[in-house]
């Protein structure tokens, strides 16, 4: 059910363009995924999505879990069809979030005790009961339970490893669904022996597809672009790679060029919410004065709905309003910008002109906007 | 430029059908106007509000003259361009919102002095200015500054129609665009002779049509509908009338059936951000825990984006989750109601079937809802 093909390879990178088969529909890779946290990708409608050209969208188990509860979900068709969403979608497990978002209560070798962020109720996951509620999501691709340690701190990083990789093991046996592509998770933090190790343990137990996780949680770019460097060459070369977590534009171009096929990253809609504006050339702050006049549209060239019909003057008047329409819009441009992004780099590498591209946008491109 | 025909009367009540020329199209009435009170109906795209089969849009003077200024719009190419609304538009005096947000420093009878609900600033309102303020917005429908008085106070509503009148012949002499049809106001609170003597007044300085004002601010429905029965008759036939602010279902109704051409309120949209769903049975609050395991939409029967696809224990997950979509979703839910519920008005007219429709929707709805 659940088969990736390698369309094309390019030369001088790990970059790859890719098929995976899903039960709701074949995903091009690479492929960056929107975050519907809790069944909604945040101020956009499916059909908004779809018009922009989303293929993969991630949900969050914690979230779902605690509000409105899987058993719910499943009753009502499950996830696809409670949001709406046709296409793949992908659902965490749960335990990045338990790390960061909830009061955990203590981390044991069977699994995690933890408090509620929304209520302070006390609840307890496992790898058995994070496949449980994804397979009552039922999301298409699923993730084992793992724990994402700080990435710097060597002697909890390797207890991290190897309880993550116990896990893995129980999350396999557990899940049954065919329907379910379960994701082994290699961590190791910014140590290159744990990730190798950890990749290769992954790759023995011969999970469909393979994520990279505990990355873009406080090391730098660098060690990042190096745990990658050493990650992926120990994974199989005809298995799916996902990058958890990261989606920046400068990181969806350096990540692809490293081998990987799917990323997901709430920046791009987080950040649209909060009147910034991802474009080619770096990161806008829309609510600057100097745009209070302007008429252009928020990036020159861009074909989405908030470009093709919006000047900057007007999108900044909706953000110094209040107005709902300036998330909207702005979620709108930044999604449209980054699935743009993988379209072109997928074409990109199937014409062989993947380096070039790669290298003329990370020159243009400011990562930190002086706007 | 403006003109307005009769394409049909319905007996025994004083509902008609017609069509209003405008430069931007042709408005079908009966007609109901979403508000986009700071250029942007809230929650919705123009594309979105355009599927949902809205003609007229209004905007408020006040709101845009305030931030981001009518010269600024006006520099952008007018309101149509700046908030992307290609059919007509609508925008009031300002008048209303200076008495009810502004802290009104002084009202004379040459203008209003009032502070600005934003930032405490000091502002000027006479008709002139509120003229030159909507010529800049560039709205196909203008509106005559008008006081709009306490409706139950005789002595204040006496000066009050007495100024509103004075105000009406200076906005009329200083208005010059032909493209903007500017309208009169009839004032007069909760008293017949006033409402009368006020349409006379205004019907002899030749407006390409009137509203009503003044009303669904404090009076009870009886006396709202006493009010129409007496204004409606002492205004011309073959002009649009515009019922100012009022916009719930059973309001729209009865209405209609009281000769009424244009309606808007901005209750729809602000009801749908605060959990509620308006529907032909009255008023549902969809954050109820009743509604956490409906398989059901919102509404059994529409049409609307949000009843042909989601569920109601979706929607009050989203709301719960205090999710933007729930709004979104929602807003487009009522807004739908509300347009549909004109376009059947204006059938049932043309078909001869509008009291057996008006009897038989007012049956069935519930204004206060139990639920």
């Amino acid at each position: 059910m659940f088969t990736f093909g390698i369309t094309a390879q390019a030369p001088a990178t790990r970059a790859r363009a890719g098929i995976f088969h899903t039960p709701h529909g074949d995903l091009l890779t690479p492929a960056f995924a929107p975050v519907g946290t809790q069944g909604a990708v945040k101020a956009l409608t499916p059909a908004q999505l779809r018009d922009l050209g989303a293929s993969l969208v991630l949900a969050n188990t914690y979230h779902l879990y605690l509000r409105p509860g899987d058993a719910l979900v499943k009753e009502l068709g499950g996830l696809h069809e409670f949001m709406q969403w046709p296409g793949p979608l992908l659902t965490d497990s749960g335990g990045f979030q338990v790390f960061s978002l909830s009061d955990t209560r203590k981390i044991d070798d069977d699994g995690v005790t933890f408090k509620s962020h929304i209520d302070g109720s006390i609840h307890r996951f496992t790898p058995e009961r994070s496949i449980e509620i994804q397979n009552n999501l039922g999301a298409d691709i699923i993730m084992a339970f793992d724990e994402c340690p700080p990435p710097l701190e060597r002697g909890y990083v390797e207890l991290a490893v190897k309880r993550t990789h116990a896990w893995a093991e129980r999350c396999r046996n557990f899940h049954s669904r065919t329907d379910q592509a379960l994701f082994g998770i290699v961590q190791g933090g910014i140590f290159p022996d744990l990730r190798q190790q950890s990749a290769r343990f992954l790759t023995a137990l011969d999970f469909p597809g393979y994520a990279i996780g505990g990355l873009a949680v406080g090391e730098t770019k660098e060690q990042m672009h190096a745990m990658l460097d050493c990650t992926v060459p120990a994974l199989p070369e005809n298995k799916p790679r996902y990058l958890m977590g990261v989606g920046m534009p400068e990181d969806l171009v350096n990540g692809v060029a490293r081998g990987i096929d799917i990323f997901d990253c709430v920046l791009p809609t987080r950040l649209a919410r909060n009147a910034a504006a991802l474009t080619r050339i770096g990161r806008l702050n829309m609510k600057n004065a100097q745009y209070a006049r302007d008429p252009g549209p928020v990036e020159e060239g861009c074909a989405c709905y908030c470009c093709a019909n919006f000047t900057r003057a007007y999108i900044r008047h909706l953000i110094v309003a209040e107005e709902i329409l300036a998330a909207v819009l702005l979620t709108m441009h930044n999604v449209h910008l980054l699935l743009t992004l993988m379209r072109e780099m997928r074409t990109a590498i199937i014409d062989g002109a993947f380096h070039n591209y790669a290298q003329s946008f990370l020159q243009n491109y400011r990562a930190i906007s002086s706007q």
